[in-house]
Parts: structure tokens; C-alpha cells; sequence
């Protein structure tokens, strides 16, 4: 790499235009670090005229983000475009068959492509790095390849999703429902304005995972399919009788070896008040990881926001710049294991289910017979009486019982017609 | 590098032994990572026949370390004998000036001459890592070093010594005193057996401190004289009322820059039960880190102990193969800034005063006359009469007041021969 290195930002949302600021004002400290001096040559956006927070320098501005492989000589690009596909997967590979770097925190590309991507850039001995994609403010994919690189990990899981866990804690906190709450939400920028989707159904969380699987067991990004559950479905109700429980309701992301194969999850948790990741609120991402010899590790930090982001891309420059090529997942993609599936429906955990009913006789013993049948036992009930409009809401805390069990046991609620609605499921954190 | 790197081990106490083993079992694994052969050609002791946790093969023994680079090739040596000069000083010295790569958890000697240590690591173009100087399962240096790179940090703090926050906790949960805390600490290998004092007075997360003000502020690691207190002087009454407060006693190191001068320090501090500092409880560590943009990031994990603390070596050791070479601090010693100290005089604290004192009419006055006199305004006093003795104890939380202003106020009481002995002081975070 010469001395001055040539810089290209594709996608000026929130993310990109907060980094090419951060590019621009931290010139001299990053040359104080590490002897080189960057310029960022192009940039590129679906419109040149939308209003930013920081200025652009039009003369350098491309709207077909492919142009710019034609036009200059690029050493580091950052993708910030942010699909999983189209043209953020078109310029990402086009740059790194140029043997161009590329940084991106671009989750859903990552956890989908990646390991595709990563042996591209492996055979042209360039750097793909995508510290960003997961939890910005923690240097949590660092930690795992290198901080903590020869430790057998058997467990990480966290929340992953700062909008949803703010959206959680805001409801607890104000005693507003979810659409309330969501409204908020994307007033402050914390979801999306037009399409806050991915973050509330558990996909993001979930992109998340395989890659912090694939990088915590040496695996590659596993493509199965797996048990997905976000928090569109939490009401009030739930958040207030969780808290009278001395619980709180968290989204968390889980991966984990189970019998040397691969179980990958992310659905609402009932966990302990008291508990670490229970106090972890607001947009906070936190990380546990079971390692060993080096025990329960935890990180915490703020997960989005263009902020941390930055922080976490800027970090991947450095280490570019530094002159460090590295495996984008530490290990050679040829040597990334192809784990099996383990199977959901084995997946053991004690149930929160609340049953919007009928007030009349029998409904409580036609609920509490159907767990008997499938030796669901139950550890707590709770029936609350909505006399004015004849409903109840009746909670039942279970004992431990499989997905299977659980699944086949609730099927029949369906088609019965004192059961209101879909049983509402959560999990208890075991 | 050749493909076969050879490794010496000096010191073969809990953590040498500890890693040797790691370094036979974890040979392919580590191969795999890193293309790598490695191949322990020598290992060092005072004591070849001291009864050892794992078997260490004679053949490749000394006695002396040093003689060890008369006799044999090696690419890499750990350090593991842990004295901040005399033969550690000397091994690591003689090592970086051979152009071997030296890996150590060696805080004393880190703290004390890291910044010499370093510019010949620097001029000789090798390595020099020390991973798990602080906070063993914690990748915190390379964190800041990498993770965080372009960061303002403006505050870095925490729980650093694992054994006073064993001991801290325990008092608390068992109700024990500190001597009998103290001896089953040892017993369970959480404190030195023949002299803890190192943990207890606050040094080992002095140095600790030391190192971690030198990555995050890119500053030559400071000389200056600091307030440094342990945990010597808490007891179990101490607990008990800072409980019934809902407070509860940590040590805490911090390393903070106010108006660009540097201050460090390491004292007990009351924390609220219901702070995330608060719940880290036994042998963990904890750090957290003030930074922009990233905002806090927590980092959490077991602190000390063998396991953790090969984890990071080992960390160190792939850092290593990979060809990474890098500066030990981040950046050039040369351009490492020298940091002005913080006049500790100012540092204001809310402070927790316990007087042990006679029980007879005036004695309180006279403690509120002297606190009034130096205008230390006074929350809340609590009075407990131990009538038995003719004794009573005396707490008082005062408002905020500076270092200085305390002394003058509290330095008066050594010759009040109603206040039986020195006024315990602990300070609130603030």
C-alpha cells in the first residue's frame, strides 16, 4: 500500500454521512496512528440533493456506485448501502475482485454471502472486515477472533437488536402499548421510519447470530432454518405481569453447541430482574460468551446508531491500515466447519403462555387438561376476570417442555372457540 | 517466521504450568489457526522438582533463564515469573534485545518499564504483548488498541483485582470479618499464600491502572505519585451499614483525564446496589469505558486465575503468528504524549467517615463543629451506641469536598483521645 490511501463511501444514510464526517476530522489522528495518510476520493448515493447533516463534495460524488472502479483508484471501500443483495452484494464483490478492501456493516450481506465473500477476498489476499455488522460499540467480533482466539466457545448469545430492546424497555417504563412506543421510536431515530420490519420480527438479531456463530465455532454461515420470533407480538399486558413476576422481557439472539451441532435461535426471554442481562435496557447491546479456559466473558455497549457504528468501521480501518491482512472470519473459509442442524423441536424451556378467553365455566379446566395431556405441568397460574366484557386473561407459567410438546399441545387452542385469540408463547430464559 | 516457531516459558508458578499445558493440548488447534508449528524448546524454573500441576519435560529444563538464550533458538518467550525488575526485567530485556518476541502477564514489570521495554521492542521490530496484564478474560487492550482504536476515551475505570472484590463480596455474603475472608481466599487460590499484600493495598490494580491510562490516553505510562488506597483498612461493619444504605463497597481503579491532565487513582468506593458495577460480584473484573463516539462500553469477565490468563496469552501468541507486528502501545513511544498529573487535592467525593469514639456527651459535636469548620456539610448521620463498652460508632455521609479539605478536617482527630482510632473514609463514586 503506498502512503496516501485512496477511500471510497458508498451509501450516504445515516450511517455513511456520519462516517465520512468522522473520515474527514480524523485525518491527522489517523495518520498519527498509523503513518498513513487517507483521502476519500469518491462517494456515492442514490441522490446527490437529499438533505444530510454534513456536507458532500459534489466533485467527487457518483450515483452508480459502479463508476467509481472506473474512474479511480481505490485501496478501501465502505459498502453502507446496506442490502442483502442487489447492488450492495454487486459493488462489494466487484471491489473485492479488484483487490480492493472492503469494510461494511452490513449484516444482512455478511450473514448471507459471507462465506462466499470472505474466499474472494482470502484469494486476492485482501481484507473484507465487518466489525460494524455486529453491535457497533462493541468490538465484539475482534474479541472473539483474536482477543479470545484459541478458547473453545460453547455459548454466545445477547441482545442483539438495540430497537427492539429500547421499544421493550420504553413500554415497561412509560406503561404505553407497541404501537405507541414504536411511534417514539422512530421519532428519535432509533427504528426505521419507513420499514422498521426487520429489526421487530428478529431478522436483524438473527443476521447477527450466524455471523457470531460462524466466527465463535469456526463454522461456516450455517443456512438452515431455525426458529425466529420477534417482539411484534408483546403486548402491555405481558410487560406488566412479567415485572409483577419480577421479570422483564428481553429479545435475545442464542447460539449455542448442542451435541456438537448447531442450535441458533432469537425470540422474546422472560429473564430475572435481577439478572445481568436484565438490567441491560434502552438501545444497550450486550454479548455472553461461555468460553474456555477463560470463563463467562461479557460485553456491553451501545449497539447502534451511527456513533458506534462508526466506531466499529473506523477500527476496521485501522487495522487495514496497519498493515494486518487477515482471514475475514480468522480462519480460512476452506477450513470453516459445516456443522449439523440441532433439532428444534428438542429445544427445552419452561413457558409463559397467556390465554385471552371466554369468562365461563370449564374454559380454565379445557386449558389445563390439553397441558395434562401432553405432560406440560404447570408451575404457576394466574386468572385475571375482564367481568365487563366477559373475557379473562389467564397466564400459566409451565415446568420444562420441548417446542414439540409445546407446539402440538397449543395447535388445538385454534379451533376453540373460548379461546379468544393465538395464545401468546414466551420462553423463560433457562 | 519459519513454519516452526519455537516458544521458551519462564516461571512455571500457577500461570506458566497453566499455559504449558495449554500450549501441548492446543497445538493443532492452534495450527490450524495460524498455519503454524509450535514447538516448546525450554522451560524455567527456581525448582526443577517442585510438585506441579502438570508434568514438565526435564530435558528441556533450566535452572537459570538466561542461559536459556546461550543454548537454544527460540522466536518466542513467555514471561510468567511476574517481578517488576531483578530476573523478569532481566529475561524480557535481554529476550527484546535478541529479537525475540516476548509475551507476558507481568503487570508490575509492564507498569514500572513498559515504555523502555517497548522502544526496544519497537527498534528491534518485534513484539512485545501483554494481553493479560489486566484483567486476564477480558480482551481489553486489544480492544482499546484495535476495537476502540479511533476513540476519545475520556475515562477508563473498573473492578481490576479479582481477589479484593472475592474478598469484598464474600465478607458480605458470609458475614465473616476480613482475616477469615482473607484465609479461605487463599485457601481457594484466590490470594497469594505467602503475601496477598500486593492485592490488598491496591497496587496490583494500580499498575493495572497505569496501563490501561497509557493505551486509552496515548500517553507515556505516568510516574507521578497517586492516591492509592486497598481494602485493608474495610470491615465487616463497614459492609453491613453500606448495605443497609443500599450501597456496597468495590475497589475501583480509575483513570480519568480532567482538563487534559491526567488522574489516577485506586480506592474503595460505595456503589449502588442497583449499578451495573454494583452486581459484579466475586472474581470478576469489570471495565468500563467512557469513549467518543462510541459512548460506555462494559466489558466484563473472570479477572484472574490461570484459565483467563492463558486465554490471553495465548491470544498474545496468535496475534503473533499471524505476523501481526505492532506497536505494544498502539502507537510509536516516540509519539506517545507526556500527560500533566491532576492535583489530587481537588478530586471531590462525597465521603462515608465512620468514627469509632467514646460514648460521652460532646463527642459528636465536636466531630460537626470540625466538619462545619471546613464547611463539609453534612446528609446523614448515623449513631450506634455500643453501650457495653461505653463506645459508639459514628457514621456520617457527607456532601462533596475535596481531597484536600477532608485531610485538613480529618487530620485533627489522630489527637482527640475521644475518637479511639483513625476515622475510617470512604469515598461515593461519583
Amino acid at each position: 500500500m503506498n502512503n496516501t490511501i485512496n477511500i471510497a463511501v458508498v451509501g450516504l444514510g445515516q450511517v455513511g454521512i456520519y462516517l465520512l464526517n468522522e473520515l474527514n476530522t480524523k485525518k491527522k489522528a489517523i495518520e498519527h496512528k498509523t503513518g498513513k495518510k487517507i483521502k476519500v476520493v469518491a462517494v456515492s448515493a442514490r441522490n446527490i440533493n437529499k438533505k444530510r447533516k454534513f456536507k458532500i463534495d459534489k466533485k467527487i460524488f457518483f450515483k452508480n456506485p459502479l463508476e467509481i472502479f472506473k474512474k479511480k483508484k481505490v485501496d478501501i471501500l465502505f459498502e453502507a448501502i446496506g442490502l442483502s443483495d442487489g447492488i450492495s452484494k454487486k459493488v462489494v464483490e466487484t471491489a473485492l475482485k479488484k483487490k480492493i478492501n472492503v469494510i461494511t456493516p452490513n449484516k444482512a450481506l455478511i450473514s448471507k454471502h459471507g462465506n462466499n465473500l470472505a474466499k474472494i477476498a482470502e484469494k486476492n489476499n485482501i481484507n473484507l472486515e465487518f466489525e460494524a455488522s455486529v453491535a457497533g460499540g462493541i468490538p465484539i467480533l475482534r474479541s472473539i477472533k483474536e482477543g479470545l482466539a484459541t478458547n473453545k466457545i460453547s455459548k454466545i448469545y445477547g441482545i442483539l437488536n438495540g430497537t427492539s430492546n429500547y421499544i421493550l424497555s420504553e413500554m415497561e417504563d412509560s406503561n404505553k402499548n407497541f404501537a405507541d412506543v414504536l411511534k417514539k421510536a422512530q421519532k428519535l431515530g432509533y427504528a426505521e421510519p419507513s420499514n422498521p420490519k426487520l429489526d421487530l420480527n428478529g431478522f436483524d438479531a438473527f443476521a447477527k447470530i450466524r455471523i457470531l456463530s460462524a466466527l465463535s465455532f469456526n463454522s461456516k454461515i450455517s443456512k438452515h432454518k431455525c426458529l425466529m420470533e420477534g417482539i411484534e407480538k408483546i403486548e402491555l399486558k405481558d410487560i406488566i405481569i412479567a415485572s409483577q413476576l419480577n421479570l422483564r422481557i428481553k429479545l435475545l439472539g442464542i447460539s449455542e453447541l448442542k451435541n456438537n451441532q448447531l442450535f441458533e435461535t432469537v425470540h422474546p426471554c422472560l429473564v430475572s430482574k435481577k439478572s445481568y442481562i436484565g438490567n441491560v435496557n434502552g438501545v444497550m447491546n450486550a454479548v455472553i460468551l461461555e468460553g474456555k479456559p477463560v470463563g463467562e466473558s461479557i460485553l456491553q455497549g451501545e449497539g447502534a446508531g451511527p456513533g458506534p457504528t462508526s466506531s466499529a468501521l473506523l477500527s476496521d480501518l485501522l487495522s487495514i491500515l496497519r498493515g494486518n491482512i487477515k482471514k475475514p472470519f480468522g480462519v480460512s473459509v476452506s477450513k470453516l466447519k459445516t456443522l449439523m442442524n440441532y433439532n428444534v423441536n428438542n429445544y427445552i424451556n419452561s413457558l409463559y403462555l397467556r390465554f385471552e378467553v371466554k369468562d365461563q365455566p370449564g374454559v380454565l379446566s379445557q386449558i389445563t387438561n390439553r397441558l395434562a395431556k401432553y405432560k406440560i405441568s404447570i408451575k404457576r397460574i394466574i386468572q385475571t376476570p375482564d367481568k365487563k366484557n366477559n373475557k379473562a386473561t389467564i397466564i400459566i407459567i409451565t415446568h420444562k417442555t420441548s417446542e414439540l410438546n409445546c407446539n402440538n399441545c397449543l395447535s388445538i387452542f385454534k379451533s376453540n372457540k373460548n379461546v379468544l385469540k393465538t395464545p401468546t408463547l414466551i420462553r423463560l430464559l433457562s
